[in-house]
């Protein structure tokens, strides 16, 4: 099967709506056949308008050279060319390539809107590269399976229409058809670990198996197989376990452990935090499994997960910020309150707080700041201990040092949405509604 | 950790029924460790009793000097030795090193009964070749999972004591307890696929990455979680598509493409045949939607897979069988006739066939030997077609030219155990009832 023919075969992939398509063109062998394949293909197929997109790392001396280069190709293609410059500043144990390879992404990303289609060089040769770095890090089936041909990107696609080729392909078709592209030097040196991949290992295999890029393809894709069905699985579990956004420890429980873990995998990617390694998810398995909730706390770049009440919970991390000032609430002129632990409170016309009066502050002070230890909560008898009455909130724990007191003056009227002072309760919603949202 | 401990720690895999260790010992370095180790571990645990079986391929010159070698070693440790002698015959495009590894594991299969369990001597670097090879033949996350640490064999378990060490860890401990092993020249040589990936590619990899057996064991573990993973969800499709030993097509294709294809490869298995290949399956599937039931049959070395009435059924190869000669029946000094169709006519007391009389001869045809069209079954009006009431018995198609006619010397009195001609029928079960079984 020709390149084309196998691009025309991947271009079907994608939906009908889709009908611009942009095409990460570094320069390089692999993005100058894209190019030239993408016009090809875009001549028979004129509902599709096209695009390059150059990004200039900086990184290397000729990046201003190589620009030039790929302006005049796309050129002498008639294909609108756009460059951007990315500015790569490194943190401490940030890896230079995988930094940039993310900024690269960043800066396509803002051109792939609805219906956009972004195009990608990556090969065979890539996809093995790609399978053998996710052994070296000891990745499950979802590293293995590698990169699938197609995915969700910004608010198009991502498609790899030359993911079935191999380079010795393509250069064959770059040679025969005479294009020119640039050779960067970085891919030369053994330094990365992608390079001794690509220039010692994987000649040795395809020498004793030239059929070994096909094969070992093949397997990758079965793995994405695989990985979709344990997508199947795990959202069949997750309607069985799934409790007010957490994950019923009893129900999780009944499952087999290969189960468990694949169910917890799937709860982070839904709530788009990124997937647990091995060693996280052996740990949240053990604590899911102690006796008291408060042990229950494991550190997430994008939060927390804790339990309470026998229901594992991802906080994010936002809802776990505390620490805030006192403040004055200008209610009247200031209808929703941003506070500095990220929650946010507002009023409505229609509840049962009775409003203040015009010479009365509205003031807003949190848990640590508080000098009473109890309440006359409306509807309860007595006074309350604030401790018990937040307990019996149902709200969960890592809120309680976060919801906002509302006083009038020195004296305390409510308790976030949940409690209203006796005094200040009126009937028939003929005054205030507080609202308050634990995550702006 | 040291190789005895991590030795013990695979031990504990073991039910507690197990107490008879058998080791596989070629005299190599990888089995002579396993005789070591399992010597001091069974010096500790006396409950295990110890043998070593050596199988002598005759496949090398100097087979008979390993032979006395093993004998001797064992001899040293007090283990008791059995030798097992195989006559390799290879058919054509039989590999030598497939059929040598099929027949040594027959031969110790032989050793393992209930409450036994075999040792090998397999590690670390065999685990990464083993996935190698895997990769090279395009297979997909069953075949990349490469070997369990432990498997049900024979009567008893399989069990790989030494897979999380290396080859190196190995022969480090060999050299210094300063044990005597043979090296096999032909693991040596690079004609083998295995030693090509033994002495080239795995010393590039491990002196790049020094971690790269470890990482790359944890992914196939993971792999080895994913199947198992795969195999609980085609238990729950299973139970849903099941039907009368087959599988119902329309609940079948209720489910995702890569769930039909678990659950097939499940259902393979389940019926004891081997899985079918990637190809195969393809052709399964699109066979499922054919149109009509007779043009769906595929073959496999177990049978066939048919389609009829809605259900797929992996018919077997001896239930396919038809050619039959007809035969006479001395039914009352034979209570059951094994037929050359592979099929099983019996008969009992208490049915209601009329017997023969003591002049008659029985005689048993089939289909294709009928010279009749139609028979006057009991419980039918008049005269039917045999090929209508053989239709409406429900018996599967791919049995209807192997049920056996019954005839009292030239008259037609039984198809199989399904219709009894109308005038000899007996009633209130004064008579003999007949048994067919499709598979004796």
């Amino acid at each position: 099967m020709s390149l084309l023919s196998r691009f025309s075969q991947a271009m079907e992939l994608l939906p009908s709506a889709t009908t611009r398509l942009v095409i990460a063109y570094s320069g390089g062998l692999d993005s100058r056949v894209l190019l030239q394949l993408s016009k090809e293909y875009v001549v028979k197929h004129p509902r599709f308008t096209l695009q390059a997109i150059h990004v200039h790392h900086g990184l290397q001396e000729s990046a201003d050279a190589w620009l030039e280069h790929c302006q005049q190709q796309a050129e002498l293609l008639a294909i609108p060319f756009v460059a951007e410059k990315l500015e790569i500043a490194l943190k401490s144990r940030q890896s230079l390539e995988a930094v940039a390879r993310e900024q690269r992404y960043a800066a396509l990303a803002k051109y792939i809107g609805a219906g956009s289609c972004l195009l990608t060089g990556h090969h065979a040769d890539d996809q093995f590269e790609t399978f053998m770095l996710a052994l070296k890090r000891g990745s499950g089936l979802q590293g293995l399976a590698a990169m699938p041909q197609s995915r969700v990107f910004s608010q198009g696609i991502l498609l790899r229409p030359l993911l079935q080729s191999t380079r010795a392909e393509l250069e064959a078709f770059a040679k025969q058809v005479k294009l020119s592209w640039i050779d960067d030097p970085s891919n030369l040196s053994l330094d990365f670990d992608r390079n001794f991949l690509r220039h010692q290992i994987l000649p040795e295999l395809t020498q004793r198996w030239p059929q070994w890029l096909t094969t070992s393809q093949r397997s990758v894709q079965l793995l994405q197989e695989a990985v979709s069905l344990h997508d199947e699985l795990a959202e069949l579990d997750y309607r069985q376990v799934a409790r007010q956004q957490g994950l019923s420890l009893r129900e999780l429980q009944g499952l087999s452990l290969v189960r468990q873990k694949n169910l917890i995998r799937y709860w982070f990617a839904q709530q788009a935090w990124a997937y647990p390694s091995h060693a996280q998810l052996q740990q949240i398995l053990q604590q899911s499994q102690a006796k008291s909730d408060a042990k229950v706390a494991m550190a997430f770049p994008e939060g927390e997960l804790r339990r309470y009440k026998e229901v594992l919970y991802l906080v994010d991390r936002r809802a776990l910020q505390c620490s805030c000032q006192e403040v004055v609430w200008l209610w009247q002129t200031q209808n929703c309150l941003h506070l500095a632990n990220g929650s946010r409170l507002s009023w409505q016309k229609g509840g049962n707080l009775l409003p203040p009066s015009p010479t009365q502050q509205v003031r807003v002070k949190f848990r640590d700041q508080l000098e009473q230890k109890d309440f006359a909560a409306f509807g309860r008898l007595g006074r309350r201990s604030i401790k018990k009455l937040l307990q019996e909130s149902e709200l969960e724990p890592w809120h309680r040092a976060r919801i906002p007191f509302v006083f009038y003056d020195d004296t305390l009227v409510a308790i976030g949405d949940y409690y209203v002072q006796r005094e200040f309760h009126c009937a028939e919603q003929q005054g205030l509604s507080l609202v308050w949202s634990p995550i702006g």
